[in-house]
């Protein structure tokens, strides 16, 4: 395995591990007394989809390490129709990195695979940033049919980024340059490029949410068992994941801290990438076992 | 007027001030180059229910201001039946301080006086905490009848503080300690004691409450004129000013933060206070227009 020496998502290598089911497409930069904090990527979101502006400076003091799920990006494999399939992937990466214990930033999709790797195997993550996601039996996740965002979604008009500039940030003019200033910042990205999601990764990243939204037993009990400091970000307008769902995690999981953000929608890590990663790092810090940081 | 020489609420002088209206009590300690930030109380809370844990380290940045409303502790005059009744002599004692601007920090009854000074005079305040607290129309605020709480305080086994750490703090054995710890550092003081509020304070503030759940026309409309950097705080488990109410802050409010605390109630500044005042006093240092800090 190759060692890194660019500490930025920008220019960082991508380098691929063969796990005991797929090979995973990878990158790994940074450095510092940090646990290595590994990032779990939103619907169809590839390695370059992660803002230098979020990943870089929490790079400045450990190791970032992000993940294409297998089918995602250049990992081989089929995309798991379920959030326990990807957290099994992503249990095999982890142990093919010889990583028994980390820190976690997943983000939406990312954060439901996070809460189910913390069930599955309670030692793998030492503390958890969960951003813009939601707990098992949330509701309205990622329902791409809902007017809101479908009026994005089937616009002819719009191309490519444009269109997650509309979804992941809120109507207003602010959070809307937001949008266009994290498209600048993936843009700097020029080589190493990773492979685009295609309709048959979206198609089954979606049959995982349907699948996330079903429960059985005591609604939202599967969080009492999720004993990690957490921290729980949301932008305040989400439409994609609205923020009741963040709500219901901070209510039910035992040690969690709720930071919402205004005049932002999905996308707030990277509108708010100052505070986001202050906060961020502030917390991960914490050597305490509690979450308040 | 006297000049403060110590900066802790276990010790500072109370001061007396002849506003407009009535002569008001206040402890005034601390300095730095902060703004003054004014800190209005609880119900039934006077000068000697701040926690020195939360006052005396933002004291060490900038002027701290205590201060009883009309007809509390030492201030003369009756207590309002109405959050406006009480916004309009808050206003008067910062007058009579010749203060044009300053911070806010308005806990549960104080944070709808800070509220209800924004919207009849928006200069007063640069950036707000509001902590425990609920917009106009907000739901469930201080109703002392119900089981949850009424239980507490029909309690004829439970005396003087021992009631507030069973109706300020969530029922675990954590967040008992952390009442206990409270009541320890209130009795920290000795002399110069405030006056306590009897039962014509509580049924006055609980008017006020009751007023304060009614509005006309759209809902929580009132915070849109709020365009104050805001940072709202509660303890998840807040029984006697749910959760829920900083949730519609946070969603109404153009330009705030919402920070939640887990394995707490409404004191969970109190229980927090290392992380409280730290966020505090991040927040409060920022020049920027915007509540992300």
């Amino acid at each position: 395995m190759s060692i890194t020496t660019t500490a930025s998502n920008t220019t960082a290598p991508t380098q691929v591990l063969r796990g005991r089911n797929e090979t995973y497409a990878f990158r790994r930069f940074g450095s510092g007394r940090g646990r290595p904090l590994v990032c779990l990527q939103h619907f169809t979101g590839t390695l370059d989809n992660w803002d230098p502006a979020v990943t870089d400076p929490l790079a400045s003091e450990r190791e970032v390490i992000l993940f294409d799920n297998a089918g995602v990006g250049r990992s081989t494999g089929t995309v798991p129709h379920t959030i326990d399939g990807m957290a099994a992937h992503t249990l095999d990466f982890l142990d093919g990195l010889r990583l028994d214990t980390c820190d976690v930033l997943g983000f939406s999709l990312g954060g439901m695979v996070a809460q189910q790797m913390a069930r599955n195997r309670p030692s793998i993550f030492r503390r958890m940033i969960l951003v813009g996601t939601a707990p098992r039996g949330g509701e309205d996740i990622m329902h791409l049919e809902k007017p809101t965002l479908a009026r994005h979604l089937g616009d002819p008009t719009l191309k490519g980024y444009a269109v997650l500039q509309k979804i992941f940030f809120a109507p207003t003019s602010s959070s809307q340059a937001a949008g266009g200033a994290l498209i600048g910042r993936l843009a700097q990205r020029h080589e190493d490029l990773d492979t685009a999601s295609g309709p048959d990764v979206a198609a089954a990243q979606i049959a995982a949410f349907r699948e996330w939204e079903q429960f059985t037993g005591t609604r939202f009990g599967d969080l009492e068992g999720i004993h990690q400091p957490t921290l729980v970000v949301n932008g305040i307008h989400d439409e994609m994941i609205p923020v009741a769902n963040s709500y219901r995690l901070a209510e039910n999981l035992p040690n969690a801290v709720l930071l919402a953000y205004p005049d932002s929608g999905h996308g707030s890590l990277f509108q708010f990438h100052d505070s986001f990663t202050r906060h961020a790092a502030a917390f991960l810090a914490s050597d305490t076992p509690f979450a308040p940081y």
